[in-house]
């Protein structure tokens, strides 16, 4: 493989890896090109709330002098970590001014020590909204156009991946916090299993919900990184397009898409016929109908029980809408409660036996490409109910709005397929491309 | 109310705060009278890993300088804080080599934090087991007998309070790690809702069992704690024994009950029909034999995502069990983790049902009295299928067994009656004692 060495910022995770494991290039000569790419282009995207370029570099020097047998599978490879993850070599903010100026974590969250094991570059950290769970945005940009929000909660690990600041990134989302900003800044955007990659040392903000995930360029990468995770194992060998029947999903939501999604949904029904799959357009069961509202009186119900520990702190140093989530005027009570957790239970099961229907299914990923202004990160409808069902999700790019910005569509699978989401996520994606 | 100063030490922490209140006695007085209980008794009771006088006198000080208005409802009280919650202002070791060395943490746990906020004096860490996972015992020993295990995993949490050397403490179940050595040391242990107690900043174990929780010596000290931490509101005004329906449910595990138990039992079903209950022996229906199996599966695929990130940090630091959950030779399979979390949902809305037909439910909390030696804390099997049924459970202790040891019984009910089940142990616990 030639390597161009001016543009190492655009390798993805596993060319990276490969060029280090071959003597190609050095860790160090790799972290030299992205803080280089950080340092152009950050004043415009700002998707760093935390970035020592010394700390980086360090790294990377003790990265090099590791001998080939102590090298791990990410030897190397940069990742950016959503401001939520605690880290024992940076402060952890979750953008709130309670914990603006809390020092180094005492031991890594759960995820991020996965990452360095297996010898990742902590980066930095990525920019979110106020603990994940406000939609006030800023200053992370678009990082194709500066006028747009990037989305969030994950808005700085979408927007640093998508801009080639770093080749991957974790995010979490709740609602729609990893896969929105996919859509929104063009690139791989994939939400696990629940439970599958364990929260501790991530702020929470709802237990049922709360998930992590990982940002790419490639889906080889986003296989990478499952693997590091010994997320669950494929089912099938290979998913191709020609003759799988795939399902298009509109689901409750789809009176809400915008003329961008519609256009990416039938162009995309129409590029996957000509590739010769059999395309099917499929309505959700009736009983799916109340998913949004009762995911909506758990995550409120958890909210209230996540964010009363930082209510009773100070709640001067919280956004009015936690504050109100936390005071909630009018709980919804035992008996919805509950309703909403055995409903959601139940809905889980069906999910898996509706999908096991079919080799691919798609899904809407956002409204629209990215609103302009940062004030808002966007909506999360079209996600929320495969967080609360607990199945992977991986957004694919492929398409463009009215600005030109970029649209993405979703794969979705039963619990526990999630290599197979990501495989259908590969061919789909290159059908698109 | 008169106050004999050289007992302050068994006060409870409602007596506490209200002499506190009254400026009978002050926060750093209380503060140097469980101090001096704790350097008398600790050489045989081993509770804390971590204690320091000064710091603890430090909190008492500013405390006291408080306006009255600027007072909390846990005023001056003291609360052990089992060593698998983060501190800010101590270090958290899980009793892991791992994090033998590690420093304090940049922000409190969830629940540290709201107890704080409550005006508590965080008094000290407690010993636990191995990422509270594992049951290898020791130092720690049980109050009345230096000989017995104290149970585990919250075992400093469990000893301190019931050997007064703290009025309440909090710990945390996965199996049976609350209820066990409440009821191996003697006094009450609550083990809340699922989900009504933020986990964060808690080691975790598996995300869908793992449950904070208290101890105390009154039920009045456990209401007032389920009172700050917001536990869900009573549903019934008040539970009294007299003319109430008591299901006493042996369940499946009976078979392992030891002779302490079973006389417990008897005895309890005498004192209660004594009392003018309606005492009813009832079986759990069949679709709960399984539970515990399904249990285990679903624990053990939780503990593999909870414990991966540690045995990559190095494995030669971990207990062997944890090292072979991580590797596990014979995963479950899909198929089975699936059924397992599924099949316990549904179980969970049954059990509502089923708890509603009676006033009050009790059940075992032990095989037996705290066995002899500290190298096992013993079993958790009769506590397992209430953790991950979610429901609050608690330990009423009042009977002893062959050495001498106490021995309680878990009052249980159905998901978010947590105040329901105070009440009745309340009642249910004057009786036996």
């Amino acid at each position: 493989m030639a390597v161009v060495k001016t543009d190492l910022f655009r390798l993805s995770a596993s060319q990276t890896a490969e060029l280090i494991r071959s003597n190609h290039i050095s860790a160090q000569e790799y972290a030299h090109a992205l803080l280089e790419r950080v340092r152009e282009r950050d004043p415009q995207v700002r998707a760093w709330v935390y970035l020592d370029e010394e700390a980086v570099l360090e790294q990377a020097q003790k990265l090099d002098q590791l001998s080939p047998e102590e090298r791990g599978p990410l030897h190397g490879v940069a990742i950016g970590v959503k401001d939520i993850f605690l880290t024992r070599d940076m402060p952890t903010r979750y953008n709130s001014r309670l914990h603006a100026y809390d020092g180094n974590a005492a031991a890594d969250s759960a995820a991020v020590s996965v990452l360095r094991a297996a010898g990742a570059i902590i980066f930095g950290k990525t920019a979110t909204t106020e603990f994940a769970a406000m939609t006030e945005g800023g200053p992370c940009s678009n990082p194709h156009n500066p006028k747009h929000t990037p989305g969030g909660s994950s808005s700085g690990s979408a927007a640093s991946v998508a801009d080639c600041q770093v080749p991957v990134s974790i995010g979490t989302q709740t609602g729609g916090s990893i896969v929105r900003p996919g859509s929104f800044n063009g690139c791989y955007a994939f939400k696990p299993t629940w439970g599958t990659i364990s929260t501790e040392g991530v702020g929470r903000f709802s237990i049922s919900a709360d998930t992590p995930g990982f940002y790419a360029r490639t889906v080889d990468d986003m296989e990478l990184l499952s693997r590091v995770f010994q997320l669950p194992a494929p089912l099938r060998t290979t998913i191709s397009v020609a003759g799988s029947k795939i399902a298009f999903i509109k689901t409750h939501i789809w009176p809400n898409a915008g003329p961008g999604t519609v256009a990416a949904w039938n162009d995309a029904q129409q590029l996957l016929a000509n590739a010769g799959a059999h395309v099917l357009d499929v309505s959700m069961p009736d009983e799916f109908a109340r998913c949004a509202e009762w995911r909506e009186i758990i995550v409120s119900e958890e909210a209230r029980a996540a964010f009363m520990p930082k209510y009773r702190e100070d709640k001067t140093k919280l956004h009015a809408d936690i504050v109100t989530l936390v005071e909630n005027a009018h709980p919804p009570g035992r008996a919805a409660i509950l309703e909403a957790h055995d409903s959601v239970a139940q809905l889980r099961a069906q999910w898996d036996r509706f999908a096991s229907q079919y080799d691919i299914i798609l899904t809407p990923s956002a409204v629209d490409e990215a609103p302009e202004g940062l004030e808002s990160t966007g909506t999360a409808i079209f996600c929320c109910m495969w967080t609360i069902l607990h199945v992977p999700a991986m957004n694919v790019p492929g398409f463009r709005g009215a600005c030109g910005l970029p649209i993405g569509l979703t794969v979705v699978g039963a619990r526990y397929t999630d290599m197979d989401v990501l495989s259908a996520g590969k061919a789909v994606g290159k059908v698109f491309n």
